[in-house]
């Protein structure tokens, strides 16, 4: 049994809902892509979001045309004010990610994606100041310095590997974030830049020349950036893919990876954002639609603040289309929300965490207590997995916690549960049939699956205290809130003269 | 087991669904009547609503005033038409009950119920009739001659008890009647009017003596209308009462009791409907908040539509101010929803009624099972209780059906069920410890404690059936869909190469 | 020609918006007062909102009963918590008026108003109390200490009124406010509780006498309150009244007239909110839907913000019965909105209001200057009116600013007008024939006629400034913008080129 | 003057309104065009809507993969869900477009637009039936065939252009529709298919061409469709072009050319849809955004009706991308409605359009005269201009209209006027300096500048009969309402009594 302290430890960091991901920006364009925004927003609430494609042709900022004989350009933001629009009014602010390539400044016409991003440097670096200058001072005169300046801007995104970056070169790198960063600072001096977002795979060296570079050119780096991701190899299938994954702990390696590697540099100080994590960096891997996707990642979520000033969730919707539009309800990507915003098991995670008190009570391996100011002590308890793909893992889980409730008389204990029978619509659509295109009918089945299993009892307080064993499902993550009763039942109230009871 | 026949035996009568009730007509002036409204026929869709009070002062329709030295009346529509609008708004249609009386038109000030609707005669009947013409010339003005012949319109309520008609004057109803019958008629011949809606504890004469004067005075009579409830004599307790209550065919049998009373009558085949009914007839009685309710009401809310054209539900929300203002969230009112719209068990006998097929397979003392037109068989299932308030009755209960569904393969089974645990908001309530006024968070839970539990599973076809056991807990009203499974899952799909699966 | 400064004299007060009136407090349960509030806070935003009735029994907060021999009272907030629940999520904060008197505790009858607001004397000042505490407490425990020392506590309503409170007796209004007083500061010390909400015809004795009690018996006051109309007379007919008015300038005079009699007092320098102002008291006088009504009002809202800390129009919406139930959709009733959400005149008076600058250029007889902090500057010009009945007044009216807007080039000006014939529902209902009950088309025609006409054109700069020379029709309110143009037309733009333009 | 009769000469043709043209399918997924269908759907209500795009890859319907070793094809459906559900909430009706070519299926790589629309004939007949079938197929299942049967059909796209049809080579569009129709009739033999989407330059011979061949091979054809533009060639600006237009009778003969060209042939008689009209066929020249451009097509649609079953004007927004994304809110596209739901005139040509009555009773040069069941009699009236560009046309027009309102007293006129002051937002945003991207602010005056304005008086009925004296602005549309005043004033009411009226 573990004894829950009754006073806090301090404040559980939230630095879970720093941020979250997203598809490439002109997604967020569309209706369900918004509905889908709104709806996390109301039960979640994420600080930030941040996605590719910012400049990319789709949103059609960089304008070249001729006139009178000369080459211009038109900055135009007819969609970018529509997409910072949308995430203002959901309660959720950019954090910009400055790329790609738009056609008309490409030296290349390398892309990646099936909506073909450009990843090659810029023509001519100077016309690229111009549109990160332009840009930013069209955002300011628009939402005005004071939010922009909350806004983070990340330069380009895993320019250590070729597919993002021609050649992943290191140099050019290097050239591109020093023009950007000096363009962000000529718009506002307390605008804040940043980079450079590696890839899990970038070597140690990486991170560590960026800091030499931007000390030789005193370049402002006001944080560093990288993404995590614990995935093996990918088996390829048609519209598919499986991978084991590394323990969970993985994760939190490369969360801590940036303090470590900067220790004793002039970024040691500087905040780190993981600006992408998830298990499966492959958006159609069905191991995202899943229980065991919730348990893996719970310890994650949970310990993560320790680590890094943010960990953003690779993505928050199956509005996403890097390896082309999706051909099935689920089809295994990142979202916490299906298209039409049916709940995965880790949306879940995330809702139960925005359930959690603002006092740190106590944590553990397969647990995190917490207390509300008004009294109520909240419990996420999960339960572990195998990730290997070796075995199933184990069946269940129990814990046993004695949790400080205070007063006497009994605590009322609400409880939600994802496991493999309930929250989760994946498993009733695979029991459908696994139809690509579910009928409406079959929709509005899939969003009432997607409901956590919900219980409710009186536990007796002694000492202050409830005595809480936890019996979990398999994969399941539950969330527990104990609150004391304070009975309002009339003294002439009795029970058994209800129909349906012990008679009198 | 039950065969359950493959071919249908007709349609399911759905006279459940033509009218519900509602309190007093200006309460749907309110924000939380009409969300509740709403939601009401979002997920079960009511044809026809009815309540009182349409020519009680709250609505100001008559309005007599001194001009000149003479008295005039206005009448006046202004709340009128906001409710009207409401209803159709909400696609629901009123059924007019014509009453009580306006205080500038009563001969008394005999009221009834907190709100003061006076129910005396009117002190001239030519008066009164004006104020019906008036009324229904103007709706029909406002809303169109075709949408008001399907409104029907009923004299009064309960004119045989001296609590809503002073001394339960019989004669002076037939005036009444004969008077409003003219009235309404001369507005249009084929608008609807009928009578006399009965208290359950009408004798049998009253019925006969209103056909005779109907058929001696030759007075317009298109339906007969009178109520049910079954419960016994009120125990009072502070805002509060006990009842035990009759088997629930004691209520089949008062919705039956016109058509026999009226037999070899001239109005032995006009419409019959049962304009209220419920268990017990108290606005604050317990039983009406609890899954007892919708397990004693099943069996009748399956049958009645054998035995009159329409019963009424008295009443679809909590939004109801007969005996006072609500002292607390769960009051036993009549509503099918609570105030702020959280779903009673008996709100969720309906909505699975309103799931089930138009195809009626058969039908039993514990079963319905239906079929959609794509195929889907649906099922409801209630657990017997004993409502007289000696035992707490059975704990539970078993059937089995051999559910005819087609093909071969395997079917898809959703189930959704109401018991004492599930999809009850009560029991939630009363172990929060019966909060009169609760707080936001805890409105929260008892949304969330008000949804049915849900689950699924695969079950065999076997020669075109499934075996179906069915367990019901407690006081369980339970439904169930199955649906040939049509597997679009791919052939180079591997379930053990998902994680947390059978390892390969 | 004015010459408006270019620099600010300082911030224009936002008084006019701290405070609105609004009808009984359960009118707040209806959805058309819920839309008009959300409407009234999208375009206008006022702060706080104050209407008689909390304690009155359609609140159904004091409830007696018997329980084994004795008496007890339940205090049940089932519609208080609706009400305000409304008002937060509107954005709008109670300004609490404690009154008018339960049922349950009244020690008479005697009522004011339709409704039947009994206005006696408690019949034991501790269950009084008691009423308050419980109420106050239940307040703090559910929208957080913090919010609720934001909402003033006013105690009664013009208590010099014998319609208001029984004999208007002065002694009981003291006894009445010191136990308030105590009660809510028992609660919490810092909620703020004031008095004595007089009516504009209580002589200057009562309010220094109140300061006298209020420092003799150590009484808090934190505020002092009272009321202010200029109508004479009321001439009856049905359904209606007609009356003269005094200058507006006599509004300004009620407004000034606490800080002047309290000078030298305990009170001297205590917020004065002015409850409740208006032209007519009466909510029958057509006058309220007129434009005349507009321009009537123009120069108390610019000014009086001067004198007071708040001055709170009587009321935001026509939903108000305090003569019954409104026979006509306009029927001279107070609020700013009719049944239906049709602005009046004296509704886009307020919503021009809310279009000006924080920065005060300048003020007159007849016009307001402000700047916005993006350099708009805002015009606000109104007509001169005849309250007396004597004369039609003038028929329009003409003034001519010199407005600087800096820079050089031209600016683009936006004028909104109402008048008789524009921004004005009222007389488009008068001339369709004053349909009492519209029709939905009617309805919607209003709608539409209730829009203010808009203009726009181009005027030069010269030295920094526009010559903006302004013609009013006449009752007119004018709101004008005026902004710098910055051209984005291009260098290849020929308007010629536009087929309808003069040809090339 | 114009003596309208008094008795209907028949029924108003609303062709109109059966179809209106939108940018490729996809788009539909987007926020801002779901809320301009619902804002258009709301004020006006077309019956269907047709766009290109619905087998581009956009859309993601047909996707080859490989698997063991073969090629295979997935018919997906994950966007043209969302699309169709779209449509259908907004209670508007797909109108079908087979095209363009998936690239998985396409013999060349030839592509029309910005967004890259393939033109090139199927690599394979059988294949492209397949996805046909497929498509169809499945819309059928999900929708219903009672619903998918009043959805036409429509085989390509203009395959008389080499931009749209691979070197508009007619031989293989007759392969591509006989294998289309075939396909779509096998799916099942109501629905209904047609071509061949002719240019306006296709000359005669392909229509009759057309019909032979369908003849000739037994090919099902059941309607016939064409479009209709009236611009001389386009003269080029950066993000701009500037064009004549031929009189606007000129789009009217392109309306009545298939019913000429067919007489005779077997399909003489199917219906005629003009799929897409416009003045223009242009998305960037600015004259769809005027004033003129409303009052240029006014007499088309007027008259269009009686000439062909349907005309689509292309399109219903600027939500539009076929030359880019918009540089600028006002940019020359088709749209009725700017991005964020900006109303241009030709938006209120239609939403006047959707006022008129049921029954005609007059029709002519500058005028329309319709009435209502209720006795509304509505004109829509407007003035003439010079398309040439030549000259910039007539100042103004005047016209008069003798009106039969029947019975006597007065008339209410209601007025709405267009005009290049009023309901003009594209004047305002020129005078504002056309800002590219608007500011919030700015935005909101432009959609304030959209509206019409408003008037209304009284007129004087003489012998039934409103004599009506109609002055046109510059490029005006009018709508004008009349009906017969009931007046319900009151007799007690003395307008001099009113403050600001006459003194009695």
């Amino acid at each position: 049994m573990i004894r829950v302290p009754a006073e806090p430890a301090g404040t559980f960091p939230d630095a879970w809902r720093h941020c979250v991901g997203t598809g490439r920006l002109d997604l967020a364009l569309r209706r369900d892509y918004q509905d889908s925004l709104a709806l996390l927003q109301r039960e979640i609430g994420f600080r930030h979001i941040r996605g590719h494609g910012l400049f990319s042709d789709g949103m059609g900022i960089h304008r070249p045309y001729d006139h009178a004989g000369t080459r211009h350009v038109h900055h135009s933001f007819t969609h970018l004010d529509q997409v910072v629009d949308a995430y203002l009014s959901a309660g959720i602010r950019p954090f910009l990610e400055l790329g790609f390539m738009p056609g008309g400044l490409a030296s290349g016409d390398r892309t990646v994606f099936w909506w073909r991003g450009n990843v090659t440097p810029p023509r001519d670096l100077a016309e690229w100041a111009a549109l990160v200058r332009a840009t930013l001072a069209h955002l300011v005169d628009r939402y005005g310095i004071d939010e922009v300046r909350t806004w983070p801007v990340e330069v380009w995104n895993e320019p250590d590997l070729p597919d993002f970056w021609q050649d992943a070169d290191e140099q050019a790198y290097h050239r591109l974030y020093e023009a950007t960063a000096h363009a962000v600072k000529e718009v506002d001096a307390d605008l804040r830049v940043g980079g450079p977002a590696l890839s899990p795979g970038a070597g140690e060296g990486w991170l560590l020349r960026f800091a030499e570079f931007a000390e030789r050119r005193a370049v402002p780096v006001d944080f560093v950036s990288r993404h995590a991701y614990s995935s093996g190899p990918a088996q390829h299938v048609p519209f598919g893919v499986h991978q084991t994954l590394a323990p969970a702990g993985r994760l939190l390696d490369q969360f801590a990876a940036p303090r470590r590697e900067l220790k004793g540099t002039r970024l040691a100080d500087v905040p780190v954002h993981i600006t992408e994590f998830n298990s499966s960096y492959r958006p159609d891997n069905p191991v995202h639609d899943t229980a065991f996707h919730a348990a893996y990642l719970a310890p994650v979520v949970v310990a993560g603040g320790d680590l890094a000033d943010s960990f953003s969730y690779w993505t928050f919707s199956d509005v996403f289309e890097e390896a082309g539009i999706p051909t099935a309800l689920f089809h295994g990507g990142f979202g916490l929300l299906t298209h039409r915003q049916v709940r995965k098991p880790a949306y879940h995670l995330y809702a139960f965490l925005a359930r959690m008190g603002r006092d740190l009570l106590t944590r553990g391996d397969d647990h995190l207590v917490t207390r509300h100011p008004d009294g109520r002590v909240t419990v996420l308890a999960w339960a572990p997995v195998d990730p290997s793909g070796a075995t199933p893992g184990p069946d269940g889980h129990t814990l046993r916690l004695s949790v400080p409730v205070g007063g006497r008389g009994e605590a009322f204990l609400w409880r939600l549960t994802v496991d493999e029978e309930h929250g989760n619509a994946y498993t009733a659509w695979r029991r459908m049939g696994s139809p690509r295109s579910p009928r409406p009918h079959q929709i509005d089945v899939l969003h009432e699956a997607s409901e956590p299993a919900r219980s409710h009892r009186r536990l007796p307080i002694e000492d202050g205290r409830v005595d809480l064993p936890l019996t979990l499902a398999r994969h399941e993550v539950a969330f527990v809130e104990l609150s004391r009763v304070e009975d309002e039942t009339p003294p002439w109230w009795d029970e058994r003269r209800l129909l349906g009871r012990e008679p009198a």
